[in-house]
């Protein structure tokens, strides 16, 4: 590793940066081990000799690794304490049709700025059987280490785009567009068939925004117990209670 | 406000600090209001002259506060940026009896310890009506700012006690004791009701303990889809996915 290739690595805690290059980072054995069985291009794997030692037979299934020194990994790392393994990968280059959302489920996510919140929707999504979530421009940045993280490995597993959100849900034409509103129909009674389709998932200090809220054909509604005082519930949290009565299809 | 009146604050940053105390620190617009609007006992309000000039509504609704530098409040403060406003309120000394999971939900809470996750799961519960939780000794501490900020005042609304949680369930006979695991009856396919008994939420790396495990009386697991490789799902999730079936007492 030559000091500018440090630098390169570097550079990718921005997400600026990460667009520019196409590239951004992994950490960490679990993800690692995630990213070595997908078909995500991998460009470099970095080690220190203290991972290796701790990590003999993960190290056997790694082709072309390097070995940095722990002051490299410290510089590089985007944790407080560095894991040991670093990997730099392509970000793919998807695409997300409107028209896939005739054959199956399409998550869409309207402003989802909290990257915890971002991974862990993704995340819930793959455990459902989602494969295709598509995000509005000003989501939380999917290729940065925190969103990585809370995915716990499924980003590798899902397709994730960022798009033109209102455009593409304008062109999904003949699918149910499903979304969650104050004055929706009561989840629990309602029908949802997973077959295909849209479900939005709006941010938490605004929900689903003005522009795309027209588009919506299905409103549903999460109901409070009675007597409770909350204001909402956590994004995520909505988006996987939508996608648990999805999946069970009532 | 002394010097030292800061310094006892700034030790609350601490769990210790706060046990031997019997206090804890709140701070933003939101949470205070909420601590207002609540039972809480409350010990101080520090505010700073620029909070005051941008909240000047807000500020007639308290009784009481006392001014501090933004220096002070610098020193004081738990986030990045301070928010201006930072409450003390006495650590309420609820009991949650063994028997009160015979009228009504309890919801206990098995080694949660991330502070997100803990909030979160808080939050959820309120929504749905739960309002009493046990935890056990290993969860995230219920009074240090993340875990506060994540249930969005929803901690002045519920009660949340630390309890010997092999006990507690021990003691609660004749009840429903629900848990979550891998062989578990399918979510989407049991009935419910959700008049009494214990939902035990496990921690993401170890799920419900083995001392604990005998007690569930009801086995429950919220399926994956076919296909899908996601190892699990994050405790929050899981944890709300159920408390929601359980509302709709399907």
């Amino acid at each position: 590793m030559t000091k500018n290739d440090i630098k390169t690595i570097q550079s990718l805690k921005q997400t600026k940066c990460r667009r520019q290059h196409g590239v951004f980072v992994v950490e960490g054995t679990k993800l690692i081990n995630e990213l070595i069985d997908s078909n995500f291009q991998i460009h470099d794997i970095l080690i220190t000799e203290q991972w290796a030692d701790k990590n003999i037979d993960f190290l056997k299934k790694i082709k072309g690794y390097e070995f940095v020194t722990q002051k490299q990994m410290e510089q590089m790392t985007n944790f407080v304490t560095a894991p040991g393994i670093l990997a730099t990968a392509a970000i793919p280059s998807y695409k997300i049709s409107p028209d896939d959302a005739k054959g199956e489920m399409v998550l869409a996510l309207d402003g989802i700025n909290d990257p915890g919140n971002l991974g862990t929707i993704i995340r819930t999504a793959d455990w459902f059987g989602i494969r295709k979530i598509v995000t509005s421009e000003d989501c939380a940045d999917i290729w940065q280490p925190k969103t990585l993280q809370a995915t716990m490995g499924s980003i590798f597993r899902t397709m994730v785009v960022e798009v033109d959100l209102e455009k593409f849900i304008a062109d999904a034409q003949g699918v149910p567009v499903y979304g969650a509103l104050m004055e929706g129909e009561n989840i629990f009674n309602k029908k949802m068939p997973n077959a295909q389709g849209i479900i939005i998932i709006g941010s938490e200090s605004h929900g689903i925004r003005k522009n795309i809220l027209p588009f919506v054909t299905e409103s549903i509604h999460i109901p409070r117990a009675v007597g409770s005082k909350t204001e909402s519930l956590n994004a995520a949290i909505a988006a996987a209670i939508i996608m648990a009565f999805m999946a069970k299809g009532v």
